[in-house]
């Protein structure tokens, strides 16, 4: 089972973009977070089964300062939640597909695997891949 | 309620592209249509509740021709799903939001309403609005 988790925007301002999304469109805005390592300010609006994410960059060096600089704002990744990350990334790499993380890393919070797909292997896309861990049960 | 409805994603080959998202990671192809009036051929891959779409130009002078011939393959457009569609443009006209479509487009079948916010007013993201008809019921 396969689903998206989320799309991520990249803004040049949140709040003009969190007007818009929110008090325009009508979506509910759950949180916002710096995340020091990719230098991002994310505001997160659940929507559905999904998410959108408003990126701002809070740098000019990391990996999205540079997108917004090269290409401007908008659609910036589409995120698809999967069952099996690793068998995942082992079809891909068997088939040639170039990854940008090798092997999966994990979240601070550890309850969450992800990787990103490099756009040339993907139509042009950026393409991140999510897998949570599953609540005991099993044997 | 509002939820993602399709991503659609812009290709310059359709069966490169049905090879990647569907044999190699591993979604389902549900149909591929030509939308005549837009000069695309569509492939329609369920994911969740929501789809992608994977866009081929099939001319040179559509909308998505113009797209993949200046920004190159990727994302295109995010389309979000509303309970009312006219409401949501009265209320983003008055916010001065720019729209391509000033008015919802009818579906050929009928069954869904939609138009396109201007990527000007939406961060640089080109959005789809959709309104899907209610079965009757109501009085």
């Amino acid at each position: 089972m396969i689903k998206i988790n989320h799309v991520a925007i990249v803004v040049s301002d949140l709040e003009e973009a969190i007007d818009f999304w929110v008090e325009t469109l009508g979506l509910t805005l759950e949180k916002r977070e710096r995340a020091e390592a990719e230098a991002v300010e994310i505001a997160f609006l659940p929507v559905g089964e999904g998410e959108i994410e408003l990126l701002q960059p809070t740098g000019e060096e990391s990996g999205v300062a540079r997108y917004l600089e090269n290409r401007g704002p908008g659609l910036h990744h589409l995120c698809l939640e999967v069952d099996d990350i690793t068998g995942t990334m082992e079809r891909l790499r068997e088939r040639g597909v170039e990854l940008i993380n090798e092997t999966p890393r994990v979240s601070d919070d550890g309850q969450r695997r992800y990787a990103f797909i490099h756009p040339k292997s993907a139509g042009g896309v950026l393409l991140e891949l999510y897998e949570f861990a599953r609540d005991g049960g099993g044997d």
